[in-house]
């Protein structure tokens, strides 16, 4: 009887994939090299021999596994089980559900990262004790996710919740996406180090400047997060601009979504003392009473697992609300 | 057997209300001044006195309604039922559910105009040939209101998608709400009067100042709508400042709700041949190309009838979903 699940979070670096029994707890976890240089074939490859090696520690196979939940930055078709394209993976178009499926005989779901760490966080995180939720992860670029009623939102063609491409401020920094003032343009890791670096080049910090032992292109949120700790003012303040911009996307996300909980996430949330405070107190002038009242921001506590409870998430989602 | 149902559309100047067969019929509809300075009381008789009139015009009872649909303006508390405050209406906390319910005897929920509105599209008007949509009412705030896999989305305390109230430029001008540059304090009625009489004051349009007889006072959407209709450039130049931060909204929307339709209502879309056009070349380059590509954004057709027929679907909307 298939009872098991897998969770896989596919990232341009590495490939997380953990084996789940039917209450979420994961019973073996592989870890590996993406490879992304060496193409879809290989990539795909690699992808299996993760899945082979946790059913191997678990003496588990293949029949055993009910559904294999992939969470993969975007864009994708999670629909068709399509990624369209990925900035760090060097594919277009990869049918990577039916790839999957074909090669495992294990019925696939691919959801984008972002709408997985949602999941993940609402069924094995601090969304445990709500409902309804929205995730946004502050990482390289500003992704986000909602739990709607206990089920992930996800738009007509699972598209919902690109919260990190919502326009703050038109007058604002370029974004990825080719509009200028998009949340990610303000608050994400790569526009902490741009303003970072352009702080640097304009002399305004020596600190930043020798953390990064004088390269200018070196520097990043990293770096930055450190002179800020240092008590360089210039990297504070470069987080303050991130914290207010970060505020406003908050308080019109309480506004819409008018969700119980903010949970946040990501790689630049492990610098989040400098700046969470200030964001919160932003959003708290932007959010309206009614939804202001009954919501609360938390921090993600799944840490670096939280791509993999995702993905474990993504798989087990029909289950996790039937037995709720 | 109860199964006939009454939408009450409760404004600041007038109610509206009507009464519906099980299919959303109107089969007898009663207006009259709401006489909002003559206090709470007088109000809810003026209210049971439409009621009585759609139910003498048809030879119906009381008992053969199954619920009354309130739209009304907020903020409210639906769940409750109470009225908290209403900037037209001189009263506070009123728990209009119990009140009507003790009067009539009729089954009665509250919902907010611009939510009623959404479900009013979903159920009666362009919404019908989708099962998922965004409401946005431009009139003299703007309102909005989503219907998801057919359902209105609440929110958690009934106070989701306050659209109107998304930051979408912090150096904006001030919003009603307290905070600066809101989508209302962009696209609404009152913004683009605000604009006008700015305008006019500053001398840049001697139209305008003549269409309102020298009263700057007197300035408001429809003359600056008059006077772009009669080619005066500082007035198209107002709606299509209108155009630019409506289209920011609407391509934030796209990327939050990836949804099939955007429908637009209010007051200020009589005009929307001055400024529409730009909104969605505008909405086209904020969204991206994923939820672009499903979404359509069209006008509404209910025209005045849309707060009559919001309440009626909020009265059935259960039904109306069973019976889809």
């Amino acid at each position: 009887m298939r009872e098991y699940y897998l969770g896989l979070d596919l990232g341009g670096t590495k490939i997380l994939t953990g084996l789940s029994d039917k209450n979420g707890k994961i019973l073996a976890r592989s870890r590996r090299e993406t490879e992304a240089d060496l193409g879809e074939e290989k990539i795909i490859a690699n992808m299996i021999e993760t899945v082979e090696d946790v059913l191997h520690k678990t003496g588990l196979s293949r029949e055993d596994v009910k559904t294999l939940g992939i969470g993969s930055p975007g864009p994708l078709d999670s629909q068709k089980g399509i990624i369209i394209e990925n900035s760090n993976l060097p594919w277009k178009n990869v049918p990577i559900k039916a790839k999957m499926e074909k090669k495992l005989n294990i019925n696939t779901i691919l959801k984008n990262d972002a709408n997985a760490a949602a999941l993940g966080e609402k069924w094995f995180g601090v969304g445990r004790e709500v409902d309804n939720m929205v995730y946004l992860t502050i990482s390289t670029g500003v992704g986000g996710g909602a739990v709607i009623n206990k089920k992930l939102f996800t738009g007509v063609n699972d598209n919902a919740c690109e919260l990190g491409h919502t326009v703050i401020d038109p007058d604002g920094p370029l974004c990825g996406c080719g509009n200028h003032g998009c949340l990610e343009s303000f608050a994400s890791g790569t526009a902490i180090g741009r303003m970072a670096r352009e702080a640097a080049e304009a002399g305004k910090s020596r600190v930043i400047l020798e953390l990064a032992d004088n390269k200018i292109e070196d520097i990043d949120a990293v770096i930055c997060a450190q002179a800020a700790y240092r008590g360089d003012k210039t990297a504070q303040e470069i987080f303050d601009t991130a914290a207010f911009y970060l505020g406003i996307g908050l308080g019109n996300f309480v506004n819409i979504f008018n969700t119980e909980m903010i949970v946040l996430g990501g790689g630049v949330m492990k610098a989040s003392d400098l700046f969470l405070d200030k964001a919160i107190e932003k959003m708290e002038e932007i959010a309206l009473p009614g939804p202001l009242e009954i919501v609360e921001v938390r921090e993600s506590e799944l840490g670096s697992d939280i791509g993999l409870m995702g993905a474990v998430a993504v798989a087990m989602e029909d289950r996790l609300i039937a037995h709720d």
